[in-house]
């Protein structure tokens, strides 16, 4: 049976929308933040202690990115993915790993950055808000030429995107008003049934950052 | 026919060095920090701009997790990989992704939080080298339960994993002596011919920081 470990306002909303979109049978376990940080049963789950995190019988596994590939290839029946071969093969791997591999830890090293408050015209600064802002432009302009960004139907790639342009911006914020394409494309999400379930399940109450 | 662009003393090397262990034939294509960044032919190969690219016929496919895929998929044959059902499947996708999606994004954290400047006190700062030290203590932990991240045998996991071990450390220093089997690790990676010839063609004249 797989459970789902749920920690309010994180990374592991993917795990709980890739779920419901493939309409999973699966124990959803809430963690609430105290107050920004995991609480510490959280962080008993896995040796480095973040979400998201699920167990499946004996086995526990950390790591958005690995959880999905292991929920798809374990239960996904080959939904959600691109198979080797179609024409968005590349363009789904891209984008899967591009969600944490760069743009979500960018994400992370402006949120440092911001913390350690230095003056708004520092290089450093600078230049990680130039990197932001062309990793927007350049999935600006993918989303112009497809619904998602791995051709006409969601896959995979969006579930890992999606919460790093939404609840994750709660943590860093930015604006997306420069975005057409992108703020279009998170109202398609936003209005998938199995996307407005998980966050209903994951976070009840929380405005969602749609706009 | 497949080409590697590497950006020399970047995550491209991961590139290089699967391509070797695979005994693939392709074409490598060097190009040179001036003096830090990666010059402008090297920005203009993906929107991107950042290391690895490759170019396969008319594809261009960036980020190291997709091209690690989709190497392995296209001409790996099933080397390298660990397949749905092996008992080390879970661990060789959570390495795999545990390399960019957490490990080299907390590296990144550091490197921008130094170069802020932070008195050394300063609980940011704290809470990164916290971090690594839990995340670099799990890394000790599992290998001192096998020779390789998945197992007995190299995987592409690995191949992720040992960039940020080891050339990442020229811009995010720090220290692994109170780690034995992460070194001993590298010793075993570091005899390795395929990664020998990778790091001698990709990066010729560099010393390897393996001790």
């Amino acid at each position: 049976m797989l459970t789902v470990h749920h920690l309010g306002r994180s990374q592991s909303e993917r795990i709980v929308w890739l779920c419901e979109e493939l309409a999973l049978e699966y124990e959803l376990k809430r963690y609430e933040r105290a107050p920004l940080l995991a609480p510490p049963e959280y962080k008993a789950l896995h040796p480095v202690g973040t979400a998201p995190v699920i167990t499946d019988g004996d086995l526990v596994i950390g790591e958005s990115g690995a959880i999905v590939e292991y929920i798809l290839v374990k239960y996904g029946g080959g939904r959600l993915e691109r198979e080797p071969g179609h024409r968005e093969f590349a363009n789904y791997l891209y984008w899967l790993h591009f969600a944490n591999g760069s743009f979500q830890a960018l994400l992370h090293r402006i949120l440092i950055a911001r913390r350690l408050e230095p003056p708004p015209e520092h290089p450093v600064l600078v230049n990680l808000h130039g990197r932001l802002a062309s990793a927007l432009q350049f999935m600006n302009r993918r989303l112009g030429e497809a619904e998602y960004l791995a051709g006409d139907e969601l896959t995979a790639a969006d579930i890992m995107m999606v919460f790093s342009l939404t609840t994750m911006r709660s943590f860093t914020p930015y604006d997306l008003g420069p975005y057409p394409n992108i703020l279009a494309y998170l109202r398609r999400v936003g209005a998938r049934e199995a996307y407005q379930r998980a966050m209903h399940k994951g976070d009840p109450g929380m405005a969602r950052l749609l706009d």
